[in-house]
């Protein structure tokens, strides 16, 4: 067996202490001693820092120390047969390692991390006296350190530190890097950020790459003049897109299953995520198991019970969609219908104004509580998988933005029945949306910042009562401490700040999709803008905030099927733009014309939904992949089983006796 | 270990060889000894009957016999830890038994069956001569015996055997059972047919119980005047027969998993079936594999073989598929129009009479063709499993059947514009097309058998040279040779008799969900007519045919979809129908009554979409039951692999080696 010599010495967690004052050093507070003991026994390479408000543990771990926790955790890791299988720090050779020649992904060793940090707990023989801010406080044999210590605020936080080597290469090839227009070192950014953020960064790659063909062909409809043919413009653009829609959204599957393999990390498309292993899933379904302990474990009972659980949830599903869908049609489109209507009524610039003010503002606090009560809603159903619970939530939050910020056009739409007005209104929306947006999206961040250093600043001072000295943030790690962390607007445990990048491109999506045949410009729009996207986004994340706490998602989740409903939804508003259009005298009668465009409607319907069968979801080299090696593991494994089960049936038979005799 | 006690001592396998006259009895054929020599060598239970015109060799096979032949096979079977493993004789007790009590399967008997009877080769370490008809020939060292002996026509047939204990039970429990309506002793379907006419019938079953919801409501429509809200009435029974479309084909989906559940089937929903362990496939894939032996088997190049290899699979179906709709359109459509144009032209009954002749004539020869052309096509197409071949080739053969069944339907709606023409059209087809179909489908066989058998007695009696004795078939096995077997119209190869039977339900189902507003009794008579045909079903499988070859499958496969396209096109079609119905003047004008349908069409069209995501295909215990368990099994094998691996990379590393140098 051959330890791998690599040496880890990059500090990847800071954990934020108070500074002590010199003169009290070492009267009442022997909590940090304790700590940089416990992580040094641990097997952590401990570093302190002294910032100018608080301490700063710095933490690094040898890879030996990440194996021991990888193991603990049962961490399945990708092995060179092509199977996930129990991470063992002794056979190590067994199992793959990344691109960056790394054996744990960043992903992986945030979680060995965390293990290794909250897992700490006082193992000697008697509770050890700890003190702090004078009071003191007692840590119990078995308990564990860093939550006690969080709990009694000595511990102001634990946070992932920023590698400066990877950062500034990072920041050179990919964030200032704008000649590449759409291309990213996905690789890099997937080690360094994890799966989840790199393969946002992917999809929005892809998806801007994509959007060159419809951004060209509407620029040519718009400039060039077909004459006699000018008639049919319109709806072959209509066609184009809408195939060029699907066929992204299915090619996108195919890219996103295909950085999966590429990364090593197992999650079959269809099948709900959770560690598998000999075809079945583990880790999933804990929900009903505790129902089953009280309700017996005879076979038909369990079924019943699993049945009873399972209705239970999508009844709590539906009564919550029910809820959500009823305040948004009763009391938020009646909102906005006032607004868009108030706004056509008035005729004073300043009313006009005013009105935008108080709407904006109300908007902001609408949507705010809206996500509140999201969050709270989910929170009563009992959804399987932290994954499925953050769709639920982006669904319902989609809900409420969807109305917000379509709902409007539509009105505009409806009572001017004018191709001009509407592009005016397009336009606004688009650019003023997405030029302020993305100003907000960098600047709010520096500026909280700044405020941050401005308050320490000014705390200090008044510490020291004078007001002359500059205070420098010299070290690095505070200066990342005072960073904001990259957080959803709405519920902070469930998503991250890709949420908000998320919901700002589908929302793009959508305005460009559903009125494509009223604005084609909009795809020059929006293909411009989200090329500075990738790259602001790539700033924001490298240089404004506070390195991102690793997911574990696989794939953009619901965005996906929200773009697909947005494309379902504009098959057929465009339809209805298109009748319009061509129906001059007012009549809407179901002359050629109107026939024609439902019959292009429901074929075009007919190929959304049938074009996923054709392309599957998963290349057939991704799917080779994982048979790779198998037949020889299959042999290998099968039959030590098989001994295992009928020499010790009884053993899963006992263990089923146990479980009765807990009744 | 305790081997299984019971005895297996049913015949279940008949060979059909020539009878031999008494005075050539030990002249000049000595294949019959050999054969049943080697048959008695291999295990099984041998016994010879004296048929009529032929001789019968019946055989049976004891557990242990089957059980080796298993292991030969390396078959996967469940074992007790809900796991599917290779099948090891000496670990019997590991695995599962049937609910009937017998340790393989119908299915799996017969593969084994089939796998001894086509596996005896020659071991001895001389050629062995053969006589036969007065030639001689050589049966080689390694030569297998039986398709030599089939290839020179000694032997005639190997076929399945009815259990005629099993058989009389089923018939009274099942098939005389009239009262039972719709209920059918499924698991005992199961163990004597196999699993997928075992899941057809469960099909054919719950439709018929899901429609008397319809059918009540059909009734209660017709019945029933609602006086002012009468013209209410046909969009609620159209809104509310679409959502028990809906709803059936997904709880359908629900109950083939937990039928598959009560089974002991594995087949995870949405995953391509084939053997499953450790999260991989086995056995599929195997086209590209060769290709890639060509080309290399370095990384890129692989990913390259496997990209071309599915596009070119995808441009074939692309292109056959292709062909197949434009035959459709440019061939059929215009000659079915013609038809039911000139239908309606002609006045003289004779003519009429005439004409419809020579139509049925023809569509029964352009059917014939268009199958095989169609069974052809897909020979090219490099579909990966023989369950996607049959798939496609239903898919192709629907088509067809499709336009012949509904294309004059729509003619004669479109022609009259008139609901009570309408009405007599549909009641015209759906009792002619019922009560002939059921009528041809028991006597059709019936009349075979006894086709055969008279051509049979009329051989001896010319042979005998006298026509006086009657000629009595005394054996069993005799007469059930002479039976039909259960195959499909089209192509024997790919699909049995069940495509048929498919292919009626289908026809039935779009024929009364996309005429549903023009006529709401249809469902009464469906309803009808599927009671019976369970009971006639039953007694054609039982009594008027061969036992059918078990078959794999263990869905419906393409017919669910057949039956959810339908559906979508039921939707389409009644939406018009309730347009024109409303349309009093002919204008076709988008009133309040158009628009409020197209808005009905889009939201039912949402719910059909909808749907799937809301409610699982895979029941929450279904789930449950797979992952039981599991953490023990997961923990014997990963460590064993683990150790294969990392010790063994070698060997893993040498195969690939040995592959490069295959080159």
């Amino acid at each position: 067996m051959n330890i791998i010599e690599e040496e880890q010495t990059a500090f990847e967690i800071g954990v934020v202490v108070p500074k002590r004052n010199v003169e009290e050093e070492n009267e009442d507070c022997n909590c940090l001693e304790v700590l940089v003991d416990e992580f040094t026994k641990v097997g952590f390479i401990v570093e302190r820092v002294q910032g100018v408000a608080d301490e700063f543990i710095k933490l690094a771990a040898p890879l030996e120390t990440l194996g021991r926790a990888a193991a603990e955790l049962k961490l399945k890791k990708r092995t060179h047969i092509g199977m996930d299988l129990q991470f063992e720090w002794e056979e190590v050779d067994a199992f793959v390692k990344q691109h960056d020649g790394s054996l744990f992904s960043w992903f992986e060793r945030f979680h060995c991390y965390n293990h290794l940090i909250y897992g700490i707990v006082n193992k000697s023989k008697s509770a050890v006296t700890l003190t702090y801010d004078g009071k003191e406080f007692c840590w119990e044999v078995g308990e564990n350190l860093v939550p006690k210590l969080e709990s009694v605020h000595f511990i102001k936080q634990v946070f992932p530190l920023h590698d400066e080597i990877k950062r500034k290469k990072l920041l050179k090839n990919w964030a200032l890097n704008w000649w590449d227009i759409t291309d990213q070192p996905i690789d890099e950014i997937y080690s360094y950020f994890g799966a989840k953020i790199a393969i946002y960064f992917a999809f929005l790659g892809m998806y801007t790459r994509w959007m060159f063909f419809p951004a060209a062909f509407a620029i040519t409809v718009q400039l060039i003049d077909f004459g006699s043919l000018q008639l049919l413009v319109l709806p072959i653009f209509f066609i184009g897109i809408i195939l060029w829609a699907v066929m992204f959204s299915q090619f996108w599957k195919r890219k996103n299953s295909a950085l999966l393999a590429r990364w090593q990390i197992s999650y079959s498309v269809g099948v709900e995520p959770g560690y598998k292993l000999l075809g079945m899933e583990w880790g999933s379904l804990q929900t009903p198991v505790k129902a089953l302990r009280k309700w017996g474990t005879d076979k038909t009972n369990e079924k019943e019970v699993y049945q009873r659980s399972e209705w239970f949830g999508h009844l709590l599903r539906f009564r919550n969609d029910a809820i959500v869908i009823m305040s948004i049609i009763f009391l938020q489109l009646p909102f906005e219908l006032a607004y868009a209507h108030l706004y056509e009524v008035i005729v004073s610039d300043v009313m006009k104004f005013g009105l935008t003010a108080v709407y904006l503002f109300a908007i902001q606090r609408f949507t705010r509580i809206g996500g509140k009560i999201s969050v709270k809603l989910i929170k009563y159903e009992n959804n399987e998988t932290a994954e499925k619970r953050a769709d639920s939530l982006v669904y319902k939050v989609f809900g409420l933005y969807f109305m917000q910020t379509y709902i409007g056009v539509f009105y505009h739409a409806l009572l001017h029945r004018n191709f001009l007005t509407l592009r005016q209104v397009l336009i606004q929306r688009l650019l003023i949306s997405e030029v302020l947006e993305n100003l907000l999206e960098n600047s709010l961040p520096y500026l909280k910042y700044s405020y941050k250093k401005y308050r320490v600043r000014k705390k200090k001072r008044c510490e020291k009562g004078s007001s002359t000295g500059k205070i420098q943030f010299s070290s690095r790690v505070e200066k990342e401490y005072l960073k904001p962390s990259y957080t959803a607007s709405i519920g902070e445990e469930l998503e991250d700040g890709l949420f908000d990048d998320c919901l700002e491109l589908a929302l793009q999506f959508g305005m460009i999709m559903m009125f494509a045949c009223a604005f084609p410009l909009a795809f020059a729009f929006a293909t411009l803008n989200n090329i500075t996207e990738i790259r602001t986004d790539a700033l924001k994340l490298l240089a404004m905030l506070k390195r991102p706490v690793p997911r574990a998602a696989t794939t953009i989740g619901a965005w996906l099927n929200i773009f697909q409903f947005l494309i379902v939804m504009s098959i057929c508003t465009n339809c209805a733009f298109l009748a319009w259009f061509y129906d001059h005298e007012g009549k809407w009668s179901i002359e050629p014309g109107l026939a024609i465009i439902l019959v292009i409607e429901h074929i075009l319907l007919l190929i959304k939904f049938g074009f996923s069968r054709f392309v599957p979801e998963e290349p057939a080299w991704v799917r080779a992949n994982r048979v790779k090696n198998a037949t020889q593991a299959q042999d290998v494994c099968s039959k030590q089983l098989l001994r295992t089960i009928s020499g010790g049936r009884k053993m899963f038979g006992k263990v089923k006796e146990s479980e009765k005799n807990d009744l």
